[in-house]
C-alpha cells in the first residue's frame, strides 16, 4: 500500500495534467472498495488509539509521543468534510479533532497568519485534521488581489519553515489536495442549490470563486510546488470520485501511521500477572 | 539616542569581554537619571499610545499597524521584573502586556517549544514584554542536559525562522539580555532571603542553578550569537547598576518606537469642524 508517487508533487505541478476523475484506488467492485474503506477506517482507529495512549502514558516520555497532522484541501465542494466523514468513520473522537479556517476574525488578522494555524496543531499523541488550512493565505489573497508576489513567495517560505518546525518536534505532516473537476463542482454546487437540506452549505461567493478558476488552479499549482518537501509532501486526490477520494486518503493516513511504528505505551512492570479481586 | 553598537551582538560573544558594572547610561548625578528615566518612560506611553491607535482605526488597516515585541532574559536577580516596571511606569495596561514564561506545563510540552510563544505575541498595535521566552528552551535542557547539541542547533535556526516570521509581519522584536555579574548575583539573592517581604521570590533551585554559572554563561554565548540578526539584534545589558539597566533598555525602546515613524491613525473627513452642541 505503498503510496504511488505518480500522484505525489514534485517540483513543478500543472493540475490540467493531473486528471480528476482518475480512480487508481478504486476496483471495479463497489461493493469490495466499500469493505476496504471499512478495513481502513478501522485500521485507523487502531493505530491512533495507540498513538493516543503514548501521549498519555505516565511520565515525561508521554510529550515526546507523535502526532500527525492531516491537511485537507481543495475547491468548494471538493469534499473536505465527507473525506474528514468517511476516513475517521471508526475513530473515537478521543484524540482526533477537526480544526476548520474560515476567513480570518479580526482577532486573528492582527497577527501573523500562522498565528491561529499554530494553535491548533496536534498534541503529543493526538491527530487532528485541518479542514482548510494556512494555504488559503498563499491562495485567496493571491487571487483576489490582497498581497503581491513578494509577500505570497514570502508566506511560503514561512509556511515551510513552519512545517519544518512540527516535523521537527514530531509531527507527520500528511497534506492532501482535494482535485475536482470543473464539471464535477457544477454538479455538486447545483445538487447543493436543488436539495433544501444541503441549501445551507450553498453560498453566493462560490459562484465568484468558481468564475476564477483557472486562477484558483494556477496559485494552487504555485503553492502546492513550493511546499512539498520531503518531510511534508503534497498528495494529489483525485475528487471527482468520491470513493476514490476517501480510499486514498484513507490508504495515506493508514500508511503515514504505520510509519510511526506504534506499540503500546510501557506499563508499570508492578501490574504484570496482577489479577483483581472479585470479592 | 541612537543604541551604542559596543553593546549589541554581532557575531560569536564572550560575556566576560563584557562589564556587567559598566553604566554607559548612566550620568554622574542620580536625580538627573531619575528625571531622565522618567522622561524616556513618558516617551514611551506618547508613542505607545499612538501604536496603539493604530491597532484599533476602523477599517483594514489597523490589522497591519506595528507591534512591539521586547524579549528580557536574563539570570535570576538580574531585574527583569523590575526592568518592566520601571521602563512602563508611566504606561496604560491598555496595550502593554507582560508575558512571563515559567517551566512548561504538561500541554505545553506536548507541543512544539515554540506553540506557548507563538500563543502569547502581540496583536496589531500592541507591546507585549516577554518575561523569560523561547529562549530558555535553548537555556535550560542545553545546561541541565535535556537536549543535545543538534537538538540545539534546530532549536536556534527554528528561533530564527520563528522571529523572522514576526519582523516579516510588522513585529519589532527588541531582545535585551540583563548581563549580571555572579557577584552582585549573591548579594540580590541575599538580600531576599533576608527580606520577609521579598523571600517568596526565592527558591532553593535558584542556588542549584547559580552553582552552574559558567554552563549558563556557555549557553548565553551560543544562543545569543546564534540568533542576533539584523531584524531581531540582542542588546546586552550591564544589570548590576540597576539606573543603567533601566535607562538603556527604556533607550531602546524609544529609538525602537521613534524608528515605526507612528502617527495618529486617519479618521473620518466628516467629524473635520464638528461641533458638540451642548445643549
Amino acid at each position: 500500500m505503498k503510496a504511488d508517487t505518480a500522484w505525489t508533487v514534485r517540483g513543478p505541478l500543472r493540475l490540467a495534467d493531473h486528471d480528476p476523475d482518475a480512480r487508481p484506488a478504486r476496483s471495479s467492485s463497489r461493493e469490495a472498495d466499500q469493505a476496504r474503506l471499512d478495513a481502513l477506517a478501522l485500521e485507523i482507529d487502531r493505530l491512533q488509539t495507540l498513538m493516543w495512549a503514548q501521549g498519555q502514558a505516565p511520565g515525561p516520555q508521554a510529550a515526546r509521543a507523535p502526532r500527525l497532522l492531516l491537511v485537507l484541501q481543495g475547491l468548494d465542494t471538493s469534499g473536505k468534510d465527507g473525506t474528514a466523514r468517511a476516513v475517521f468513520s471508526r475513530c473515537s473522537p478521543l484524540g482526533v479533532r477537526v480544526a476548520a479556517f474560515k476567513a480570518p476574525t479580526e482577532e486573528e488578522r492582527a497577527r501573523d497568519f500562522l498565528w491561529r494555524v499554530h494553535a491548533q496543531v496536534p498534541r503529543a499523541g493526538e491527530l487532528v485534521v485541518f479542514n482548510r488550512s494556512h494555504y488559503e493565505d498563499v491562495l485567496v489573497p493571491v487571487v483576489e488581489g490582497g498581497i503581491d508576489a513578494a509577500e505570497r513567495d514570502r508566506r511560503l517560505a514561512q509556511i515551510k519553515a513552519f512545517e519544518r518546525l512540527l516535523v521537527e518536534s514530531g509531527t507527520t505532516v500528511l497534506k492532501c489536495f482535494l482535485h475536482l473537476s470543473k464539471a464535477e463542482q457544477a454538479k455538486r454546487l447545483q445538487a447543493r442549490l436543488d436539495d433544501p437540506d444541503k441549501r445551507w452549505k450553498f453560498q453566493a461567493s462560490d459562484l465568484a470563486t468558481r468564475a476564477k478558476w483557472d486562477d484558483y488552479q494556477a496559485a494552487y499549482e504555485t503553492a502546492l510546488a513550493a511546499t512539498s518537501t520531503a518531510q511534508a509532501t503534497w498528495h494529489l486526490i483525485p475528487a471527482d470520485s468520491k470513493s476514490n477520494r476517501n480510499l486514498m486518503v484513507a490508504e495515506r493516513v493508514v500508511e503515514a501511521l504505520r510509519a510511526l511504528k506504534l506499540k503500546a505505551p510501557p506499563t508499570d512492570p508492578a501490574l504484570e500477572g496482577l489479577r483483581i479481586d472479585g470479592g
